[in-house]
């Protein structure tokens, strides 16, 4: 099914479990869960849709908790109509192995939806889960690794059945159509696309051992960013510093992450000035 | 508030009332009402969003039933959470007058949406309604006489609080990229549209006097279409002639209407061709 960028199809999934097909509302809410830190809007979403949210911190290093773990907190319910898992993750980058994923949602009886938003960077996809499984469904977007953010287009794959409710419930005309052409177009210059997966990822190690080298403690990245731990003084302070320096990178303040700081992949030459100014401070602060 | 498209900013309003901002799925079905025939997505949106329906039956020729004959009906409810009004309406092509519109809504304790997605046609507009009253909004669209519509983009205009009600729960990138730069370029052609809009009216009058003359009873029409009801035999036979000959116009099952062709206006010589063709099939059947 074709959706309308990644967060709108997150929304129509959780639609489908806050109004039902038969268009009579429901008494209780619906719970919708997912791990911290992930995308932020999977909460906005969950609270427009008037959806309860369950929430469990992802393990060290935004590593999966291990199933023991998860069966031991209250916090997770096996039984929850919706439950996220975005893989690979943001803000941490951090790609769940298919091994592990399979292991954990076969425990659970609600959908479960992976969020591959930034598959095209990892080194695994879960498609085959989808396809195997009635329960599991992959949400892509054409918004990051094919540069179509601007036309907001992406799809889910899953079980006939479960697309066929969420095409029940999808708003009409949900993706406009130039974005339609202009995903379709995508699929004739593959080869373009894939060399540019493969230049992002190269520029990525990269950066990743430049950082490394000057003391920053960065996490394995299967997306096209990084989530790094840098050194002497604190993340926030860190992006001042870049910033009198004209480089731009992400801070969040949700304790999880507060210690950290994003970069987005860009060119060499980009990634290189980074470093260059990441040393200027070093040097100077 | 810009939107995307104007079915979608229905669905939208139609949230505000079935989801409450503060994340609390409501209790009780929330009613959205409006006159029949109109716009076919009301009831679908409705559904989805699981608010219940109530509908009134348009007077003759399609015109605003009076405020006796609604007070009268057990079918209008003036304090309903929601109250759409096409207008100019579809698939009549006609128009109800402002001053009517007034005395109609000011009755009204809900939210009145007054569809003007044609309005570019028409002689008259309600956006003073929607400056002027806090419980009016005016919903527009670049999707019909801004040839916009592979890009979704319409939006609101009604009172300050009510519009950050709505803004509040859209979904985030509503409306993309592409669209909003076409919908802000569509401004700087103004004197092209206009221009436009009046070669469309010039033709419709053109269709309308010609069909008149061999017997059709075109409704007056505000819109890019006209409502014609056709001579010697049933309208579903004439959409099948007609198509015989290579015209394609329209026609619904609907009790209200089935007795009606519906003929978008095309250029001069289209619509001479679609004449030219009813003549032919009067001539030959």
């Amino acid at each position: 099914m074709i959706g309308n960028g990644s967060d709108e199809l997150l929304a129509l999934a959780t639609r489908t479990f806050v109004e039902p097909a038969s268009g009579k509302a429901r008494e209780s809410r619906s719970t919708i869960q997912y791990f911290t830190p992930s995308y932020s809007l999977y909460p906005v979403l969950a609270a427009i849709h008037g959806a309860a949210t369950r929430t469990v911190r992802l393990a060290k290093d935004f590593a999966l908790p291990d199933l023991t773990a998860l069966r031991q907190s209250s916090d997770w319910d096996f039984q929850a109509a919706l439950t996220f898992i975005t893989t690979p993750n943001a803000p941490s980058g951090r790609a769940f192995s298919t091994r592990q994923l399979e292991s954990l949602y076969r425990q659970h009886r609600g959908v479960v939806v992976l969020d591959e938003a930034y598959v095209d960077f990892a080194e695994e996809n879960a498609l085959e889960l989808a396809l195997n499984y009635p329960h599991v469904l992959v949400a892509r977007t054409f918004s990051k690794a094919y540069s179509l953010c601007f036309q907001r287009v992406g799809y889910f794959v899953g079980h006939p059945e479960l697309i066929a409710a969420l095409d029940k419930l999808r708003d009409s005309y949900n993706v406009n159509g130039l974005g339609q052409i202009g995903a379709l177009a995508t699929l004739d210059h593959l080869p373009y696309y894939r060399a540019n997966f493969r230049r992002i990822k190269a520029t990525r190690a990269r950066l990743t051992e430049r950082l490394n080298a000057i003391g920053f403690e960065v996490l394995p990245s299967q997306t096209n960013f990084i989530l790094a731990r840098p050194p002497e003084f604190p993340a926030k302070k860190w992006i001042e510093e870049l910033r009198r320096q004209k480089i731009l990178v992400r801070w969040f303040s949700h304790p999880e992450v507060k210690d950290y700081i994003r970069i987005t992949i860009g060119t060499d030459t980009e990634v290189d000035a980074l470093v260059q100014a990441a040393r200027s401070v070093l040097e100077h602060c």
